[in-house]
């Protein structure tokens, strides 16, 4: 059948390529780095998007679009933030091709077709839109501006991966500006707080909240806040990041307003984004070596229900019954679809959506239909019961809920089971070799220390969790004073 | 109040302009040729957006994404359509930028960062979909595939307006794959009849269906069926296309299938798309001289509800009828917004919304609450009258429909009275520079006589109406026989 997998335990990292492209969520395209988003894939991503846009919109955002191209003097006008993306940014530099008359047929770039500043494929949109911005705002009345991007981005990135890593990809970019900075730092928040609650909630991802350090904080920001998840491997995965701008792109864009009292003051600023790694993170928290495990929230088909038989009269019968079921299932807001395909069979079925991730599947055979039964299995426990026709709509409904559950609080023990106090460095290191995972650990507060752990070890700092406690204690690489953990991890 | 429109009648495309600009639709960006959609805007559009989508999956198409590049190897591929898009492309040659040594702190092109291949910014999909599909598709079992894509795309345009003609441009483009050319031209025939019926039906845009001439077909197709609208100032706007592809794309990218009857032979194709050039027709299809006039269907908010009061005490009043009405406005699907704000007064507000073409007004003073009245204003008719409070909930529910149906019958009756029947070339200039509107006359089927026309008069052949009737006749410039009348006009 084609289907079958590495195991996660043979290569975690070839078992996941393998899934996202048997499983139809994505693949590589002819273009560099770029991936192609297949139906399924893409399925799952605009159920994120709708839900992360209800978010948004629930807490006074609005949607709008900015240019896809940057022009080269806007770009660098915040000098940090163009020192971050620059080095891996596509640049346009003509506006035309032409036949190349010594090549005949062949396309050329038209050398009379120079644009006369080069335009940068945006990597992110701050400098588009705080260009915009400065028109926009003149006094504190037209603040705070609370909007938000669904679009597409270019990072040129040398080894790309499949939804974790990708040249182009999709996001949303939100771009708040405000009168105090207190507002600011009060909505950074709130975003990587609605990040949290999204992840959590529909991806049934537990993530850890905190702020990134100087090291890994976001080009032009004065902080990052963040949403860690862990990966099954052991690896963090950042699921989310929110920044505080502070005032760097509106002093860049000289973007003032006309405060309450008659003063003249920058605009205090914020982004926040999450993307189609996000995808990458949902495959890697509850996948296993059968294929995708969804959680209900998010599958594009909740349910499916395969007809077993072996004549056309028998198809009839459990056609009716499954058409029946499929009506009261939609009812209930579930998705559902019936195979009924003859072209393949049953087994094949079964595997392929396994491989998919459909939560739940209903079997029904001539036997079913006698006694009044269906055969249900569930995707995330591989476990399989006759149940009472009589009632299955009701049973399917509390599945849903229960498997979300099930499935959140697996990834959840798993991920604390993964949180290592450790206070030597050799104990850093034999756990970052042993188990991986979130290593909890006194770090005195400096770049270079950072730098040297992350060379040693490869691990960095992922985040300054905001629930850590103060305790004193000593770094465990320079053993310089601390006032508190830290989490380190290899990380995606 | 900064909002006095330049009136229709003095320079109707001045108007436009201003009218997209001032009622927050869109505005320039500082990159030539693209635009800022703006929030109020951008809520238009995803009303557009998510009608069309449920449109297209009703219909058994699925959504995915593919690369925003274009290798120009894959470019070039289908000869036809690249020479139609080679003119107009940005092209990307360079991946990265550094720091202009000689200029500190400034950014170049690197050029030990060019591309080994250039890659075009996609005007259109087809090729890097149909490089996709080869590798999806190998037999019968495969087709049909149903895809369409929502994306940002580029066609470098030298003389730009908002919505009408941008570099940068919003759409969703479907591009389907089947085993038969017969399967293709019905699905063809389909989009096209999807597309008017939405824009007929939410838009309040009356089209006419078509075939487009060989001079007007899209670069690639065999067929273009189109729908034509018109507008106030007798322009003829082109709405919406669907492509048969015929074997073209699949023969360029060599992609054949098993058949059934265990032949091997090419795929037949079809691409589909409408872009926020639609948001431009809605704007000159109903608006005024007061701005903006939006059919129900569409509105981001079609009741706004303002208080008229002196006191606190009165706005107290007010606001518990006005909380209560918006209560139960939503209750039945209505989106309404109660304008509160104390920073601006009633007469503002009036005209800020009839510029921005909320459907339907309410407003309510200290009278209205003791006599149980409100006053109710219409901006398609720009009527007032006062109604009882009681029942203002069904009649604003009803009036919902009754807007969108005048509407759509005004734009008709507009659109009827500008299709002239013209038998001479003289009335046919006559009528052209007197009226405008679609012109319906007899033409030899060349193109050489059409291109001849659109030289004596800028009108071009909107499109073969599928309705037409056969008719003995003269070609209108030539005198050769005609067996048909064809839709001549000038277009935006």
């Amino acid at each position: 059948m084609g289907k079958n997998l590495t195991s996660r335990e043979q290569d975690y990292s070839k078992w996941y390529n393998e899934l996202v492209v048997k499983a139809d969520l994505a693949e590589n395209s002819a273009v560099r780095g770029c991936m192609v988003i297949k139906p399924y894939g893409y399925a799952i991503w605009e159920k994120m998007q709708a839900e992360l846009d209800r978010m948004f919109k629930e807490t006074g955002h609005q949607n709008a679009y900015f240019p896809l191209f940057v022009p080269k003097s806007l770009f660098e006008a915040e000098e940090k933030n163009a020192e971050g993306f620059a080095k891996e940014c596509a640049v346009v530099t003509h506006y035309r091709l032409k036949t190349d008359e010594e090549n005949k047929g062949k396309l050329i770039v038209d050398p009379a077709a120079k644009l006369e500043e080069e335009l940068v494929v945006r990597p992110t949109s701050e400098a588009v839109i705080w260009n915009t911005y400065k028109n926009w705002i003149q006094s504190y009345r037209d603040l705070p501006i609370l909007i938000n991007q669904w679009a597409n981005v270019v990072r040129w990135e040398m080894r790309t991966r499949l939804f974790l890593r990708t040249s182009e990809f999709l996001w949303q970019e939100g771009h708040t500006a405000h009168a105090t900075r207190q507002e600011a730092l009060a909505e950074t928040m709130q975003m990587n707080d609605i990040y949290a609650e999204f992840v959590e909630n529909f991806m049934a991802t537990p993530v850890i909240k905190g702020a990134k350090t100087e090291n890994e904080r976001f080009a032009g920001a004065e902080e990052t806040y963040c949403i860690e998840a862990l990966m099954q491997d052991g690896k963090a995965l950042q699921a989310g990041t929110s920044h505080f701008l502070g005032q760097n792109f509106a002093k860049a864009f000289d973007v003032k307003f006309a405060t309450k009292e008659g003063g003249l003051e920058h605009v205090w600023a914020t982004s926040w984004g999450v993307s189609t790694r996000l995808m990458g993170a949902l495959v890697m928290t509850h996948s296993d070596d059968k294929g995708l495990v969804l959680p209900p929230k998010l599958a594009p088909i909740q349910v499916v229900i395969v007809p077993i038989y072996k004549s056309e009269e028998q198809l009839d019968q459990i056609s009716d019954v499954a058409n029946g079921l499929v009506k009261d299932l939609r009812a209930k807001g579930i998705s559902v679809k019936f195979d009924n395909r003859d072209t393949h069979k049953p087994g094949w079925k079964f595997a392929q959506y396994e491989l998919q991730g459909v939560p739940v599947r209903l079997a029904i055979g001539p036997k079913d239909i006698e006694k009044g039964t269906v055969e249900l299995a569930r995707r995330d426990t591989l476990t399989k019961e006759f149940v009472e026709m009589d009632g299955v709509v009701e049973k399917v409904v509390a599945l849903m809920e229960e498997i979300q559950e099930t499935l959140y609080h697996k990834a959840k023990n798993f991920r604390d089971e993964h949180i290592t106090k450790v206070d030597s460095f050799d104990e850093f290191k034999a756990i970052l070799k042993k188990k991986g995972g979130f290593i909890s650990a006194h770090w005195d507060g400096t770049s270079e220390t950072e730098n040297r752990i992350k060379e040693l070890t490869k691990a960095t700092i992922r985040c300054v969790p905001f629930d850590r406690k103060e305790e004193e204690g000593i770094c465990v690489l320079t053993g310089k004073p601390s006032s508190g953990r830290v989490l380190f991890a290899k990380a995606y």
